[in-house]
């Protein structure tokens, strides 16, 4: 019954559209250890720029950063380590994450405040820069032409199991999304760490608009184990490189692409079996139905009893109950795995269907409007225990 | 490393006073198997009582039942089940519920208004009333003389390990606290099922302002999994056979045995090996420090480290920034282990300290204000993925 592999379905599948003037460097930096750490994703030209970030009061020297030159709502490139996640570490720390980005952009050209910082892994040690100034020295020459966003996305990876990319096409416009992130997940206005690079044209008050839109349904209706990290970032770049594109079109594609990548995030979860969808319906408002949803893929024991494929009801019905200030009416609460109710009769299928099934649909309906909501979350399992007991300073 | 069994000082100790005027009845009834499943407690005389119950909003039928019989303010009897938990039962559930109280009151001669009724086990399973009511016939004969509270304490108890019962004198007076709970676990202005029972003379509505005061630092300060039961109930009867005590020595009495019976159901959470007190002081208000404690016990990030002895102070720090609507200052923040501050050469002292003992205290200091507050929690194991993954409907 158990399975712990991801299934093809699930996964990124290769992109096969890429944005124009788009070049990376991707290397090992010495940080931690042998693998890739170090990404760098350049912009030919500079790039009207949008981001959002985490919540979390305490956030990293590079979200302190980014902050700061996400204002310009231009961007010429972005650099990205793995490993440390320059987190309270102080005004070192600080500094250390300014002159990586100095370095950048002094070698290409371009002011400080059009290089973007992000830096993920373990917090409270300070990032080694040296090293990471030293493997960036020669950067114009090391490029590649043609950008590889699949080895961007190896590179930024931490307890992550496969890298995460999506594309899709807008009129001769291209989207390229790459996210990062398994455990410590429940964004609160951004994300881990997730970049959308795009050659549309569109200004940066419009990719602001765009982001805050998209970000509401998708990332920050994720949730993997209720903690919001120090470094979530989501960054929009967009160089116009292929011309304006429609800007409905354009919103449909970014929504795919923040969703696909959402998706992921939670199947990808620390030790998850199962991507675990919950849709709640007729509901009084869309905050109420989040929250709702939220209560229930947050809950250990809705999450426990998913991953031997238990299709608990009473669980469900105390993660209802205990949302905070959200009014239930118990007896109209109808609830459906897969699209089947619950009944003595269908109980055996509803077995079969959490046992054999990767992902799993839930749907509440409330009774109490009309309004919808869907969240994105996954099962807890032995190995999140274990990830997270093991993996540390 | 791993201590997976509870060391005698953190369980109950033999009770050695007992309150005048109780008597108690503890069978099997055939509920589920053939383990205690029913308790009975009776005051000789009637007891002024109180109780407060979860707000989950889906509240189980003996909640439901039993918050229409304390209005009188007055109790003769207890009558508890584990096993099964008749919420989510509907009309059925309640109906069953009311029949087992008056089986009770009619034996005792007493109003059915006087018989408090708890159940706790599965949910959404109809109860077996007549196997309750049958095991009940013929009460009055069956009563011990000298109450069995440590008997009444397993009689009750579902995933606990250990049945959770502790007295104090107070003046010619006894109280004697008796509780279960192992998962399900974040009380929201009640907690799991306790009982506290005292032959001190005190009237309902002192009765309410004492379990008012002493909830909110106890009970509600105790999380063991973010998830709120359907069926939290503490309930308090004084039977006034001791006469009257200090109010003083009273109310300090109270607050030690609902301290010490939340310490308990925190260090028996499921598949915990840690009990996790976390104060947080220096704070603006007693409200933040709760807000933020509740944060650090309640991330999963934090009760994984804590599990395998990492005090990984980063985690906490995310743990702290995240706590909603509070405002931090990262910059301030200081964070004890033990007593002991971080430091490179405490590191490893510390390390020792969280794999060495069974009860982990760690302090925080916020910096913002004067104000503290403690909370009670545990560790995160895979003993807790496996027992909710497999202990099912």
């Amino acid at each position: 019954m158990e399975n712990l592999t991801i299934s093809a379905h699930f996964k990124s599948k290769p992109l096969t559209a890429m944005p124009r003037g788009y070049k990376t460097f991707i290397t090992n930096a010495g940080i931690k250890d042998s693998s890739l750490a170090l990404g760098v994703v350049v912009s030919e030209v500079p790039a009207n720029a949008a981001a959002v970030f985490t919540r979390n009061q305490v956030k990293g020297n590079p979200v302190q950063v980014g902050i700061k030159h996400i204002k310009g709502g231009k961007m010429s490139a972005v650099v990205v380590n793995s490993k440390n996640s320059n987190v309270a570490t102080g005004k070192q720390g600080f500094d250390d994450c300014v002159k990586i980005c100095k370095s950048v952009a002094d070698q290409l050209g371009v002011p400080v405040t059009q290089v973007f910082p992000s830096s993920t892994g373990v917090i409270g040690r300070r990032l080694p820069a040296a090293k990471v100034i030293d493997a960036l020295a020669g950067l114009q020459g090391k490029l590649r032409e043609k950008a590889d966003f699949e080895g961007f996305a190896k590179a930024i990876m931490t307890t992550d199991t496969f890298p995460k990319f999506v594309s899709r096409k807008v009129g001769k416009a291209t989207i390229v999304g790459v996210a990062k992130g398994s455990g410590m997940i429940e964004p609160n206005m951004a994300t881990m760490l997730s970049y959308i690079f795009t050659d549309a044209a569109l200004t940066a008050a419009q990719l602001k608009s765009l982001l805050k839109a998209s970000v509401e349904p998708t990332y920050n209706s994720l949730s993997v184990d209720t903690d919001t990290s120090t470094s979530d970032t989501v960054l929009v770049m967009a160089n116009g490189l292929a011309g304006k594109v429609s800007a409905a079109q354009f919103a449909k594609a970014f929504h795919e692409v923040a969703l696909e990548l959402t998706r992921m995030l939670a199947r990808d979860g620390e030790g998850a079996t199962k991507l675990f969808t919950v849709t709640v319906k007729d509901c009084l408002n869309e905050k109420q139905a989040k929250a709702i949803g939220k209560s229930i893929i947050n809950s250990p024991l809705v999450k426990t009893a998913i991953y031997k494929g238990d299709p608990n009801w009473g669980r469900i019905f105390m993660a209802i109950g205990k949302t905070p200030a959200v009014k239930v009416l118990p007896e109209k609460i109808r609830i459906r795995w897969g699209g089947k109710s619950y009944s003595n009769e269908t109980l055996a299928q509803l077995s079969e269907y959490l046992q054999q099934n990767e992902e799993l649909k839930l749907e509440i309906s409330m009774g109490t409007g009309k309004k919808a909501w869907t969240v994105y979350g996954c099962d807890y399992t032995e190995d999140y225990v274990k990830i997270n007991a093991y993996y540390t300073t």
